[in-house]
């Protein structure tokens, strides 16, 4: 039964346990930088994959967790409740990575939810309902499209026979021929027969604002909607010497205008609003040459839809004018649309509640990134927890959260779940 | 002797036979388009440049010219004249192209030679000067750099031991070995030890400046000064999602300044001046990456150096300034410079008027790409016949200039050789 008052309020993980875990889980598939950075290649579904699947799996079966593996390959391991009856409360996130990767970015959230157990083990502290530690398969995309594709199989927003004859981008392997060959085709049916009663995810926020303020843990109040669009600019490819500027018609400085003008729309519309140009590629790329084609994409970002819509409206009315007015064509494809996810106000509520009774500072903010915690939210409450990263580095070699940022992290996400796991 | 007055006022070139030879040449190296523009890729050196050769030296053989072939590969047919110690009157152009070239790029300036000496052939004119016909070894720069490599060595401004070891880009043939085995390695000293009396050049305008004013013949003044110059700006990759817009270092957005800033120079400096950005590279280029790394080059030119220059240093400290604002770097390298080339005003002047008695329209402009006329200017009065490009189009195998405005221009030649010829 579920001790309570003092001594679970004093309880705390072991952080040095919890570090050497992400050393031991990192040193699998590890690529190393030219200054000594160690970071992952981790790719789903990979031989790496799977050695670091049964490194994780050792570990859960070490803890007495009831594991099991379900037909997409996502991995649970779950403590038993006092209340047999009583649905989980779950927590976990992906191994996988992405080719340049670091040892933290899901890796944390996995690692942290077994210290929590372990921690919970070691005081003998029961609990109402069973916690479960999950990984999801393919949270990244890298190798296999969509991202965070494991969870979405995971809550029913894709059947299972559907993800299996996903192909890698790779080497034209199937998401189930890759299943089988690493031996995590599993028997757990999927969607899962049993919902969650919550879910909370620890994750690095990959980005720079909690460090820049000074700020231990991130309270995440939902993701960002996310718009992508590729634009292809057709102009007249001419002699940089011999064609008047009044005589172009110039994809590449249509392009830039584009560029600026997205700057000037992500500043003129505020804190929540995000727009980036992460691609541009001019055709034909000769110095003397004025570029033929252009394509570029936009990648608008912003926790209200509403204000994501009408960002997306103005920016495309701007494309238009700078094609008229330079003579060029304009060709539109969206790439991804995703609506903002809100994460439910009570775990909220409870994530930061938690910080504050553990004396950390927080603030709430959304996430920028897609996490497996949002395709939970389709189905139980859910928030996430984030830690900094160190000069916002993510998807990057040199990925580093600090070892007392973790350790805070970890100890919200015990107190968050112990809180969650010990009411009916 | 020269034969005088009405009958050589009246002279004029057969544009038919000038057209077949142009159709004839072009079908060595032929490309063709998917809608049946019919371009060449004779590059430098190739089996096709030597099948072309051969093919125009066996029409200087068939019109009786004395053919030299120097030790860059240069070749010169000459008619001689009625003086014999009279330095030549010369004209010429190259008969190699770029990978995707037409059919009249230089092609047109050595064939209209060879059809202004058939026409004195045919009509029995004997000249006071000799009149020679030339080819130069890789005008191009395609396939050897620098461009206008055989007219500068023509010239003496390299000399002919360094050429012959410059290496190709796309075999690593040197320039020796490929004349050598192409049967093009001569004998004739080299810089020529005859310079030229004079120098005039019929091309095509590689612009669409004359067929959008409905003009004939372009009187071409100079050649404008050219300033390439690299630029790489460093910035810090960063989560499109994650990372705020006031914390970014996107090297990407401070490329669209700086593209956005070199339209505007342009069209602030006026007529005279372009500004062209031709390739534009983001690192790692994709959707959701801030990027680390951006690499662009900068294409200025002007006929006055003086305003080239202002226009490098207004843009380098607009450059700086962008830098600055988003905290990039920006590495420099000059990749080109070149002072601008001024015609001979005697020959800009005659070729004007050899127009004008022809009742052709004309302009005065500078050539914003550049000749080997460029080089010859250096040791001899030059200017340059420029006729209209359809659509402004050059380098491109859909590249075409009218039947009429290639006879127009070749009689322009006739007659600007002739009175130069027979003046002593």
């Amino acid at each position: 039964m579920a001790q309570t008052g003092r001594a679970a309020a004093d309880l705390r993980v072991d952080g040095s346990r919890l570090w050497e875990r992400i050393e031991a889980l990192g040193e699998i598939g590890q690529v190393l930088g030219p200054n000594g950075e160690r970071g992952c290649a981790r790719l789903a579904l990979t031989d790496a994959d799977r050695d670091g699947r049964d490194l994780v799996v050792s570990w859960m079966l070490d803890l007495g967790l009831q594991v099991t593996v379900d037909a997409i390959g996502n991995v649970v391991g779950t403590r038993p409740g006092s209340d047999p009856q009583a649905a989980p409360v779950m927590t976990g996130s992906h191994i996988d990575t992405v080719r340049t990767g670091g040892r933290f970015d899901g890796n944390l959230g996995v690692l942290a939810g077994l210290e929590v157990i372990e921690t919970l083990e070691q005081h003998g502290i029961t609990t109402l309902r069973p916690i479960a530690v999950g990984f999801f398969t393919d949270e990244e995309g890298a190798r296999f499209a969509p991202d965070m594709l494991g969870s979405l199989v995971y809550v029913g927003g894709l059947a299972v026979e559907e993800a299996l004859d996903i192909v890698a981008v790779d080497d034209g392997a199937t998401v189930g021929e890759e299943l089988a060959r690493i031996g995590y085709a599993g028997s757990t049916p999927c969607p899962a027969a049993v919902v969650p009663h919550a879910f909370v995810e620890l994750h690095i926020e990959q980005g720079p604002v909690l460090e820049d303020e000074g700020i231990a843990i991130g309270v995440v109040t939902g993701v960002q909607g996310i718009s992508w669009t590729e634009l292809t600019i057709v102009g007249q490819s001419a002699h940089a010497g011999t064609t008047p500027m009044g005589m172009r018609h110039d994809p590449g400085y249509a392009a830039a205008a584009i560029i600026v003008a997205a700057r000037e729309l992500a500043l003129r519309f505020g804190a929540g609003q995000v727009a980036t140009v992460g691609r541009c590629e001019f055709t034909p790329d000769l110095v003397n040459v004025v570029p033929s084609e252009v394509l570029l994409t936009l990648d608008l970002r912003n926790s209200d839809d509403a204000v994501l819509q009408r960002a997306e409206v103005e920016l495309r009315g701007i494309c238009n004018d700078v094609a008229a007015a330079e003579g060029v064509t304009l060709g539109r494809r969206t790439l991804a649309r995703f609506e903002p996810v809100e994460f439910d106000a009570g775990m909220i509520e409870l994530v930061e509640s938690t910080a504050a009774q553990l004396g950390l500072s927080s603030r709430r903010m959304p996430s920028g990134a897609g996490h497996d915690a949002q395709m939970l939210s389709r189905v139980c409450p859910t928030s996430m927890i984030f830690v900094p990263s160190v000069g916002g580095l993510s998807h990057n070699i040199a990925e580093l959260t600090e070892r007392a940022d973790i350790e805070a992290g970890a100890n919200v996400l015990l107190h968050t779940l112990l809180a969650t796991a010990t009411t009916p």
